[in-house]
């Protein structure tokens, strides 16, 4: 039998005034967890269940592809026929942000994916809205803005008291779930484990048709690249860790304050927290050639993957790039650990990338501004090229400020 | 942007096939895996990947719906009215194996649920088979026979070595993607990540129309219970694993022989990686009234769950428990820390608990042991009651040999 399954259906626009009050930029006024309102320990730090943060803990990709290309070659050397001819049919699924599997009821498909990572901020609520956006982003890269039904899934960490677990988890479940209302959907079962490491994400699942969706491979030369979301966040959530470690704080005081970093980590957050919901149907709006979320594999990795799957022989070339306030200069002083000017910093629920037609670009950018209140830039250019993305030697580095 | 996808069609039919050669029992005769043969350490065993072994893994069931609760509370004490409503009416997902949420389009529903949990046996293969087959037998268990889409969730121990990794993953990948497979689906996506244990699991998803799933809310007085596989998986894997540990062993060894803990083992992982799939056909057929899936909280825990959605008011109460053989007396001589016969100890993979109307129970058993070669048991009665599950005081063990 299945853990739970919840079924409340909600009033989403009710849950989103509670939440936003009307003010899209009120996330970023949210007061800081404080453990000792919750009768935790003040010591109490929801990142400390587990080593690794975020997307940041994603099986390396060239291992991935490894693992899994040595499955579908398994797949296909069984000398059957009609396997070959599988593969040589076009299929809508592979290396997309969800899977896209048709049904067998009414022409319709079912677009699907799924999530799940470990604590990188401490406000237990905040990290449920993360996850919860985090998996959602994946249906936005490709367009779908509907989701029709989300699955919560939660591992509690061995390491928390009773106390602990019974004050975190239902605020994490809290956070995912008034997220989920936030982007019109509710979540409806899941499954909870006892993990060593406190682990949080889900499913997300529309069933869609055709023209709901937008299959990421149509870039032409001559389009742009925009991102939605500044990069940074792996950095910010890090530094804020270490303004407990002092050895690791003396190495990045010299270029930021501790102030700079709180500032950053809210920023990080709040961004993190935020759905590509509205990013995902402007791409609609502007005729989107294709798009992908940055997430665990840094913004190059992401931008090759998307790159690699075109029709046409285009290639990205990244000429800037927009960066939480202070966070690249962190990024420099602690010895180039997160590579984040080489595009390769791990992102959680990061923005969208998108290959937009030239001329539309701009509007697309003004238009998410006016809806928002956030920026997004233009990055980059689609040139002719065989499939491949890189950064430019000296890419801009475009410094957001925590506030907008 | 989500892991991977994989979008190989293939025919499932020959996947059987080469699985299991016709022979319905031909699983049980699998050789145990070999890790010499796999370039591994003689003492390489995949169970010690974690600390908690499969659906063992799980919040216990009062913690968990003292945390599902609350938050249903929350989402009720707004002082919405529209909430309040929305409770009053009956919902389709409370409780259920399955998520089910009625689609924008024609009339239909999506059926969902996910599970994920940690190895239990040392043959990665057969590990990767019974996570699939877990996750789909809570959709089996809902008379839902088709699965039109699986995501796979895998967690990489941060303590295997490169090598290991490199060995087990794709087997473990490859024995869900064959499970798969035989049940007539495929895996399109999934997400790995790095973990401290070893995690296996998927989703499972169905686009159905109203007809192709069974509410399980429709017992009434006079049905009896049906149970399509043994219990005893928890008993048996633990007591294989004590093979290796003198201390543990001498416990039990008074009342089995190592060859009688082995042939519980292999019986164990067979069953585990047994669909439900006609199981769940036959439900069809023979007019049940209602199911649920055993696992992790136990024949009585499903029970009990199962017993408090039914819209008649009834009881459920257990005669008979079919058991791997001598795992009752192995449960009895480790100081009834399972408590088998007490309807607590967990079940991975286990059967399927189905309410039928009496005149129909023998034929279900019948025609699913002529279709499978494997017993299925009348284990209880339904009469009138509140609504509540138990097992009779002196039950009757029926012991299950491995070979039948």
């Amino acid at each position: 039998m299945g853990d739970y399954q919840v079924g409340v259906q909600q009033d989403a626009l009710g849950a989103v005034q509670l939440e936003l009050g009307g003010n899209p930029n009120s996330l970023a006024l949210r007061r800081p967890f404080d453990p000792l309102a919750h009768d935790l320990e003040a010591s109490f730090r929801l990142t400390r269940f587990a080593d690794l943060k975020g997307r940041g803990c994603k099986v390396p990709q060239e291992v991935l592809n490894k693992l899994v290309e040595g499955l579908q070659q398994d797949y296909n050397s069984g000398g059957d026929h009609e396997h070959f001819m599988h593969m040589a049919i076009p299929r809508i699924g592979i290396g997309l942000d969800c899977s896209v599997t048709p049904l067998r009821h009414g022409g319709l498909v079912l677009v699907q994916t799924t999530d799940f990572f470990y604590p990188l901020v401490d406000d237990p609520y905040m990290m449920g809205k993360i996850a919860c956006a985090n998996v959602l982003s994946d249906l936005y890269a490709m367009g779908v803005t509907e989701c029709d039904n989300m699955l919560m899934l939660l591992g509690v960490s061995t390491k928390m008291t009773e106390k602990e677990r019974d004050v975190v988890i239902p605020l994490i479940m809290r956070g995912f779930k008034d997220s989920a209302l936030e982007a019109g959907t509710t979540v409806t079962g899941g499954q909870t484990v006892v993990n060593p490491w406190c682990t949080i994400g889900g499913v997300a699942s529309t069933v869609a048709q055709p023209n709901e969706y937008i299959v990421p491979d149509n870039a032409v030369v001559g389009d742009v690249l925009v991102l939605t979301k500044p990069l940074g966040t792996q950095v910010a959530v890090n530094a804020h860790q270490w303004l407990d470690q002092p050895e690791r704080w003396n190495r990045i005081k010299l270029v930021v304050s501790e102030e700079d970093v709180r500032k950053a980590y809210h920023r990080a957050m709040d961004s993190m927290a935020r759905l590509n919901r509205i990013a995902s149907r402007l791409m609609h709006k502007y005729n989107a050639h294709g798009a992908t979320d940055v997430t665990g594999f840094g913004l190059l990795g992401h931008a090759q993957t998307l790159a690699s799957h075109q029709k046409n022989e285009v290639s990205f070339v990244i000429h800037n790039l927009p960066v939480i306030a202070k966070m690249a200069a962190v990024a420099k002083a602690c010895g180039n650990m997160f590579q984040l000017l080489q595009g390769h910093s791990a992102e959680t629920s990061g923005g969208l990338l998108i290959c937009l037609p030239r001329e539309q670009a701009a509007a697309y950018c003004k238009d998410i501004e006016k809806q928002e209140g956030y920026q997004a830039w233009i990055i980059g250019i689609v040139e002719k090229g065989n499939r491949t993305a890189r950064i430019i030697d000296k890419p801009r580095v475009i410094e957001v400020p925590a506030k907008e």
